[in-house]
């Protein structure tokens, strides 16, 4: 069997461009002892990907060229040679940008029951719902009733992020990037307070909506928005660093908060974290969520492409604030 | 009774300058019911005072033109009237900057027995020792038989941090300002490694001296150091933000790190506090402290002014690296 796949062609520079992609044809061979065929339903971009184009030692091996890209995706067994799965079984894998493969079972997780769509277990159901719920009640120390804010709201972390607070009692304040957005933090996710941070000074903003200052701010983009909540956090807040999307494009490195010493006499915590961190916290995440789910108490969005030919300007819309909630490739 | 003292009487543009103080004649009267007069033997002087020669909101108020400086001070009780204290006590007290002073019985805390030379309550055995202490075991989190770097080793603050972190059977990097106190690092002191930060580049000397990297980082520095610091860190290494010197004579914001965003990957924390953040701990700090100075198994060091009229001179001093250890000015 052969299926379409994305190979990175070139090293994105700044903004990455759809002539950095190529679609390819891979070969999906019959499985092997110890092996399953997976075809997939729904494929994950994110941000994160974009520091795996950069030639450098990170966190996570570097995507080299010409080699099909890697990532989140949700699949099926079409073929099974391994007593541990069988045909039909929703799978988990990092085997994404491609619409099939053939792989060890080993690097395969089964989903077992699942209880909303697939594609949900690449957003609130799965990585970004995971680093929401880490990053907010571990990371964060996230106390009942106090003040967060989330930069990004309206992405796939920050949505849950917020959602999360609220459902801790918390007063949740948002940004993003568009009013449309904003518009759907403070209705249909029940923020208390939202902004764009594209019209006004995000510190303005922060003075405005928080008065008595922020306990914890969960940063997903970095840059303006980290130094005015630096300067906005009240004594002994905790800052959880999760991501800085407004300079994975950079070309350079960028200037750090200049007010980085407030930290010293409030007392401030700033933690930076990954996901995998938190390996021990999946089973209990994974029950939380999908009753928060199940029971209408947490809302997933998601912004849907169709089709492999897709997936590059998927994933570059990230950083052109396309997306509202999880960015999904669906099959 | 009268006695000298010294006033602030511009606030400092960058570098403070003798200028910027003046010694003043002040009225030390008679002891009122609830209080005490009190001759001062020794005075502190303070990086985290220069902060509060800014008219700015802090963790602290500032000072006020025309008014005594305060701080640290030991002294002995000369007249009380109050039942707490009686003649010849030890006390410590805010009260510094002035040879001697009459104040409410409540505003001075009695030391009670002590086992070092009276200024050392000011040093090792006071509030930088206390900060040292505090800073390296709970906001650093020190485990046995890591890697710990200290800047400003040689200063009343480093040069504690990197004596426990030895007794905790840590290796220990120190850096100073020249190379007789980078000397006094690794002889006296104990310290494993210590370099001099204006010969070569801070990272550099890292890599050389900690090529598997650090698990704590105290700062008392800040600027390069920091940024230095922060891409040496081991994986889920933490950074006590104590202190950020080199930047207390800029005249406007200095950008932060440009680096901040490692700390995602490799989950690192940075976490800022002040020595009062650890009150509850006080007692303890003091058993252990005066164990180990008494046994000789900390090393204090102090570098000695002469008089109330050297105190304007001792406290420039801090900025220009001219003390080892904890500067005092005794009378």
């Amino acid at each position: 069997m052969h299926a379409k796949a994305v190979a990175l062609t070139t090293r994105p520079e700044g903004m990455p461009t759809i002539e950095d992609f190529q679609i390819v044809d891979i070969d999906v061979p019959e499985p092997q002892a110890g092996q399953i065929q997976v075809k997939n339903l729904s494929m994950s971009v994110d941000p994160y990907m974009r520091g795996r184009m950069i030639d450098r030692k990170s966190y996570v091996p570097p995507f080299q060229i010409g080699e099909v890209l890697t990532g989140g995706c949700i699949g099926q067994v079409t073929k099974s040679a391994s007593p541990e799965f069988k045909e039909g079984d929703y799978v988990s894998s990092m085997f994404g940008w491609r619409e099939a493969f053939t792989e060890s079972a080993e690097g395969v997780k089964r989903l077992g029951d699942i209880v909303a769509p697939a594609s949900q277990y690449l957003g609130a159901l799965g990585m970004p719902g995971m680093t929401a719920y880490a990053g907010l009640l571990e990371v964060g120390a996230l106390k009942n009733g106090e003040t967060v804010f989330v930069s990004g709201a309206a992405g796939a972390v920050g949505s849950i992020v917020g959602q999360i607070a609220k459902l801790k009692g918390c007063t949740v304040i948002g940004s993003a990037g568009s009013d449309e957005k904003v518009a759907l933090l403070t209705t249909e996710l029940g923020f208390d307070h939202a902004f764009n941070y594209n019209n006004g000074s995000i510190l303005g903003h922060l003075k405005a909506l928080a008065p008595g200052g922020l306990d914890v701010y969960f940063d997903n983009v970095g840059a303006e928005h980290l130094q005015a909540a630096i300067m906005s956090m009240r004594p002994f807040g905790r800052i959880a660093l999760c991501g800085a999307i407004a300079t994975y494009n950079d070309t350079a490195p960028r200037p750090g908060p200049n007010n980085l010493s407030m930290a010293i006499g409030l007392g401030l915590t700033l933690r930076g974290f990954i996901v995998n961190h938190f390996d021990h916290l999946a089973d209990q995440f994974r029950s939380d969520m999908e009753g928060w789910v199940t029971s209408g108490q947490i809302v997933t969005k998601e912004t849907v492409y169709n089709g492999i030919d897709q997936a590059p300007e998927a994933f570059i819309g990230l950083f052109k604030g396309s997306n509202t909630g999880k960015m999904i490739v669906n099959f």
